[in-house]
């Protein structure tokens, strides 16, 4: 233990030493460092590939599940597309030395705001290697130092994927530290990590929900939380039923492994007969479980449908990350918005509907990082919305709510220039 | 312990309730409730005086010094005074419903941010009763529930300043919850209130710095630090001396108590000889004490005069909140900004200087909230920055960096309107 802290501590301090310099890199020598990173995640796809398949061998001989295998598993493919993301990277404007709020004050000072990298962002992350590209890429364009942590399950592949971008850092001249990789997978570090407030400006978890709380609690630093969606649709009594159906089915299917997925249906008693039914035929065929409270089973069974199971009261307020949906019939808008307050997670909740009173209240009173009224709650994404890249999404409401993209890990500094003005 | 503990539970709990209402408040009920709060500081000013004429007897016999007494002590003008700010802050724009950032994306997806409250504010602090009234003034403002703990020694008076604003809030139809205070001060509070992120969103520590890091270590939830401030103000070769003598001097002695007062003068050895008898013939006779570094010294002395004593290694990086500065020579600008760099607190940091470089350099490369060219470091303040008010001066870079006014104590949330779309 005390050598790996050594090595933790000694990390730690060295991304942080590595912050003056990165603050003031130029543009052109970041971008030239990731365009480094990107072909060099090409030229060194066969060893990345090799450490990748000692991961995989192990965690199948340990009896991992599919979906979590495939999370791990590296392809040329998918070596190809972190190199592609980073250079979808390359193509984002700087964030740093961005100036807003200017004015100039009576007295004649002028003030304004200059956006600054973070300091050290430090990520704890499980599973999917591309994390150590994403992570640490974006941090490098914004001027931040990275200190990262990946699962025990990835360890192989983490290194040296952490390796390639070390290697292709320092040889385009940023500076050492600005992209720190933790060996040791000894969860005891974690904690060790988590007190570290002097070195860490901030900390990103990412992975299960236990490891989101254990970081939030106890982390002496800033955090950021998110990645948990418990995503509800609302399909009022004045949806357009095509519409609603399509947006639905989308939202749970198109992806189910993901955060901004559906996990619950909220349907207002005025249109279930109509609704419902539709989306039973679908969704049976399409082999997505249907967890119904009282009043919608009913209505599939009067509708002749044998389709659906009876919800319990755990399945409120469940995230699936699969193809399972709770169904629940509500008498009005009330009942959805606070069913939302009750049971969401402050991701994304969208509702179907064509009354302006039912989206404005909608819009105003839903408290969550993402509010859509006629769209999948799937769009919740830094590349859709146009941010070209994120560091995850927040489902806190503290710095940054939602997708988080390089302005999102910047801080800013006020700049005042006077010319010899004193305070009366 | 237990009952205190079920009062500050009951509130906490009150006070994350009345968020949901608190959001879609009207500017103008806000308001009204604002200027309520001011009518009715005037009309129960009596009572307030009374419970602090209480709370600063004990507070004199128990032999508290004279700087905190002038802190506790309340008269009719400071009240007034507090009225005038509430008043102010009517003035200020409604942060809550702006929006920002709006694009609409190819797939005719709208999207856009919208400021929201942050939630529940949870404030502890020490000594200064007025912080009841400005905090939870601004919360207000900006949709967000109160949750107050202030000191033992101002108890009374806070209580009073707490249930003239609880009663013109009532009497103005803001919900319940909306500006909750702890009556015990019980330390033990303190630790229970850390833990309950479930109803608190943001804490605000403001006095001593063992409170602050106290909080900051423990806290669950979202933390504002700040109000530690050793501010520099760096003398350049080039610089205007008459300029230098008269920042410097506002800097430390327009008011000395301050977190945005000058604790460290740097002097670039060129301008020592010119610069250095001026400034110590004004605080000679300005009774301000300075700690010198033996160049410095030798300077005083070879300019025959016998002010100014030796610093000691403890005097960098001290604030001293007093009429205390040290001072040091610099061999150069590096050597000004590796100083800083090392024993800065983040908050304010001035050079004087005609030299463009040397202003570039130093704007660019100190981390700090708040970094001057040519100007005092006390202009470091919400209502001097324009921003009409301020909840508080932050030295961390997460949410917020330097003086905090209504848009910092918001959130936002991505609104996103369709007509029907799915993704891809």
């Amino acid at each position: 233990m005390s050598a790996k802290y050594e090595e933790l501590l000694s990390k730690a301090q060295r991304a942080k030493e590595s912050t003056r310099r990165l603050s003031v890199l130029s543009s052109a020598t970041k971008n030239r460092a990731l365009r480094a990173v990107a072909s060099s995640l090409r030229e060194n796809q066969r060893a990345v590939l090799d450490a990748n398949e000692e991961d995989y061998a192990e965690a199948r001989a340990s009896g991992m599940n599919e979906a979590m295998l495939d999370r791990l598993l590296l392809t040329p493919a998918r070596i190809e597309a972190m190199a592609t993301d980073v250079l979808s990277i390359v193509a984002l404007p700087d964030p740093v030395g961005q100036v807003f709020g200017s004015r100039t004050l009576a007295n004649g000072l002028q003030i304004a705001r200059r956006r600054v990298p973070l300091g050290v962002i430090a990520a704890v992350y499980e599973s999917r290697p591309n994390v150590t590209v994403d992570i640490s890429s974006l941090c490098l364009k914004a001027g931040n130092a990275t200190l990262l942590r990946g699962g025990k399950e990835a360890r192989r592949s983490n290194k040296a994927l952490a390796t390639v971008i070390q290697d292709a850092c320092r040889a385009e001249g940023i500076p050492d530290g600005a992209v720190e990789f933790i060996g040791s997978t000894d969860r005891a570090l974690v904690n060790e990590m988590l007190k570290m407030n002097k070195y860490i400006d901030l900390i990103i978890p990412r992975g299960r929900a236990e490891l989101i709380r254990l970081v939030a609690e106890n982390a002496t630093m800033a955090v950021v939380t998110g990645g948990i969606g418990v995503c509800h649709t609302y399909i009022d009594k004045t949806a357009d039923v095509d519409k609603a159906v399509r947006i639905v089915d989308n939202a749970k299917v198109q992806r189910p492994t993901v955060c901004n997925a559906l996990d619950c249906v909220l349907v207002h008693k005025d249109i279930v007969g109509e609704f419902l039914p539709r989306l039973a035929r679908l969704w049976e065929s399409g082999g997505v479980e249907m967890r119904c409270d009282p009043v919608a089973l009913e209505t599939l069974r009067g509708g002749g449908s044998g389709y659906g199971v009876p919800a319990s009261e755990s399945d409120w307020g469940t995230e699936y990350l699969a193809l399972i949906a709770a169904v629940k019939v509500v008498d009005s808008l009330d009942a959805a918005l606070d069913h939302i307050a009750k049971y969401g997670s402050g991701h994304s909740e969208a509702i179907v509907t064509d009354r302006y009173s039912a989206a404005r209240r909608f819009l105003n009173e839903v408290d969550a990082a993402c509010v859509y009224v006629n769209a999948s709650t799937r769009f919740t994404d830094g590349s859709q919305f146009g941010l070209g890249a994120e560091i995850g999404i927040s489902t806190q409401k503290f710095h940054a709510r939602g997708p988080m993209g390089l302005e999102e890990i910047t801080s800013y500094k006020w700049i005042v220039m006077g010319s010899g003005q004193v305070r009366e």
